[in-house]
């Protein structure tokens, strides 16, 4: 079933929030073999709001909303849809009762929170005032969420999708498989690619440069799961062949899960040594709950003095070599295993720019240890050429996930 | 003026990508003075391209695309555009000369490249091969720019929006004010809004939480920069006398720019030691070029070794009060200075969840440190009552920095 999703708000159109539920909301219902065929985004201003409501409802049978639904003057959402669809808005008792029981003193927003379209669906909303609502006329459905993504969510993937599925479950479901590449480009995978999408014309093979990963996602709608289960396994099996030693298929699309996964089956521990990334990688590690079974820690060693008194490296290697060297960066991973006894540690030092380049030493100059205890760390420079800060950091990030996830596959 | 923004590509309806372009391009063009009124993400597909672009055309004198610029079969913008304004696609001499300079030996994609529709302005592209174009006929005007962020955005900046500003400059320009609020809630702040929304009409007030911070911004769209600075200002100081301890007003907008500015205006020095937060808050400092001159380093102590060996925590203090306690976190902040000898350290300690919670100590249960060396810290409960991981997370990075500026703002 093909459908449009719209977020209402000033905040996204200022470009002041970014609009990350229409990317959730897409994400859940592609997955869940819903078409998504539009985005919008619409401002809080009455006329030009129903008239974006309109258009969406005039080209497909399903339109998907969050935001405006706040107790506020300028959330217009629930009005305007009552009077497109000629509803009434009248006010729910049992909702009300509910919302002054977790809510009490709120007299006032609480009113106008119960207030519903009659005939509305509701969606209960357990962490905040504004319900979810479906309104249904003919072919036609409707769907209200709240905009705050704490809200929305849980409401998306808890009860509207079941719903969905329960009402109009798609004839067809996506299934999707990831390969993630890293440390080869996407000019070497792309001709791969092009025969297998001769060979596998129903399959969708699509291609994306993901900050120094290259991931390619091969997908098939169909009804029939184990035939497009066999059909994506095999292409995969195609694609691994050839770069086995640069790619792995992982279910969740992100390296950081993938490798998670490895060092928690594995039981295996890590530590860090971060110079130029300062906590980028951490960050991502202690992102993951569960994190904690196997991350001991990280030493961020911006400064030299940090790099010597905690990490050990001596004054010498960095006067002789500079910070942004091999021999540094293979003391901070001896100084990291050191410090924290764990099994594997990662140690980064570079340059991002846009200052600090020094004679020889361009900006993207990041030299990166990754290895075991005992073991000879894999050393190598990770030319990150000329871009942004941000993006040389995500890069120097993938890189090492990337080189850690390759040594964890071949561990026991 | 107003316009509507449209993102192409089917990776942005499919979930997969993040739509950042169309913050970016919002933001920059209302700070401009121009009125973002939409914003359309369209897919891959030539019917449905073609209808929508036509629809914005319709409504608005100017539209911006980004997206399905690219050499593959399926980019399809230029020619569906160029069909739209009924102009052919002719080669540009120059532009082929420069493509075939830059990108030796790509023959065929770059033969595309260098298709323009006649009579079209070109934007060129250091970073890519995607030209931006220009295409103008009557009163309307349609703008094409790539979809890669890094190529998408120095266009922007560096031709876009300087030509639009020489060849039709909004009559009004947006002057704006940013003020951050730190431990005090939306409610609090809401009354006085309401109050100065009347007292001045003619500003914009919105407000806005921002994990564990609240932004309000107020605003005015108007062709007299002086007097709408001094209403702006005087609107903002009358916020900021209500709540002198808890608000500060900045231009950049975030929290981590003000505190950034602080450390280096007074040339003082930083340092971390991280349990719960991971390396998330040396990430953030570590994202700002010039960090080095004032951040020396941190500890991500995810474990009690760490704790103990590298900040010196005694083993008694994680034993009777553990890990999450105010006695840990004033240790770990006192380790943070004796291995740095920084002027000023941050030191957080705390369960995120899902899991981790002990009797006693929920879920959100967060102690922090922030304060200068030989002084006292300021000690306290973050209080992060239950959400998702990674909201709880960016909270505590807020909440500390908030912590941190108002200390910074009170030394000399």
């Amino acid at each position: 079933m093909n459908l449009e999703v719209i977020a209402i708000g000033d905040e996204l159109l200022s470009g002041h929030t970014l609009n990350t539920n229409v990317k959730v909301i897409s994400e859940a219902l592609n997955s869940a073999g819903f078409n998504v065929r539009r985005h919008l985004t619409l401002p809080d201003e009455a006329e030009l709001l129903k008239k974006g409501l309109e258009e969406s409802l005039s080209r497909v049978p399903l339109v998907i909303c969050t935001g405006g639904l706040g107790p506020t003057c300028d959330d217009l959402t629930k009005s305007i849809v009552s009077d497109l669809f000629g509803r009434e808005l009248k006010q729910d008792p049992d909702l009300l009762l509910d919302l002054e029981r977790r809510f009490p003193g709120k007299a006032i927003s609480i009113q106008n929170q119960a207030l519903v379209p009659v005939g509305a669906k509701i969606f209960t909303n357990p962490n905040g005032t504004a319900s979810g609502l479906l309104i249904t006329q003919g072919e036609k459905k409707m769907i209200l969420m709240p905009g705050v993504p704490k809200e929305m969510e849980p409401m998306l993937y808890d009860h509207v999708i079941p719903y969905l599925m329960e009402y109009i479950p798609p004839k067809e479901r996506e299934h999707r498989r990831c390969i993630h590449f890293y440390t080869i480009s996407e000019s070497r995978i792309d001709p791969l690619l092009r025969k297998l999408q001769e060979e596998y014309p129903n399959l969708k093979f699509s291609i994306y440069p993901n900050f120094g990963l290259v991931d390619v996602h091969v997908s098939q709608r169909s009804k029939d799961a184990e035939e497009s289960g066999r059909l994506l396994d095999e292409a995969c099996a195609k694609i691994q062949k050839e770069f086995a030693s640069n790619s792995f298929v992982s279910k969740s699309g992100s390296i950081e899960d993938s490798v998670h996964e490895l060092l928690l089956e594995k039981k295996l521990t890590l530590s860090l040594a971060e110079s130029c990334t300062g906590g980028a990688i951490g960050s991502v590690f202690t992102s993951l709950s569960g994190a904690s079974n196997y991350f001991l820690g990280g030493i961020i060693a911006y400064s030299y003095e940090v790099k010597e008194k905690i990490l050990n490296v001596k004054r010498e290697t960095l006067e002789k070599y500079g910070a942004v060297s091999p021999e540094t960066v293979k003391e901070m991973f001896e100084g990291a295993i050191e410090c924290t006894r764990s099994d594997y540690a990662i140690a980064v030092s570079g340059i991002l720019g846009p200052s600090g380049a020094v004679p020889g030493k361009p900006v993207g100059t990041v030299w990166a240890a990754v290895g075991r205890k005992g073991q000879e760390p894999h050393i190598w420079n990770l030319n990150l050429a000329a871009t942004s800060r941000q993006i040389a950091r995500a890069k120097a990030v993938n890189y090492v996930l990337g080189e850690l996830y390759r040594q964890l596959s071949k561990t026991d």
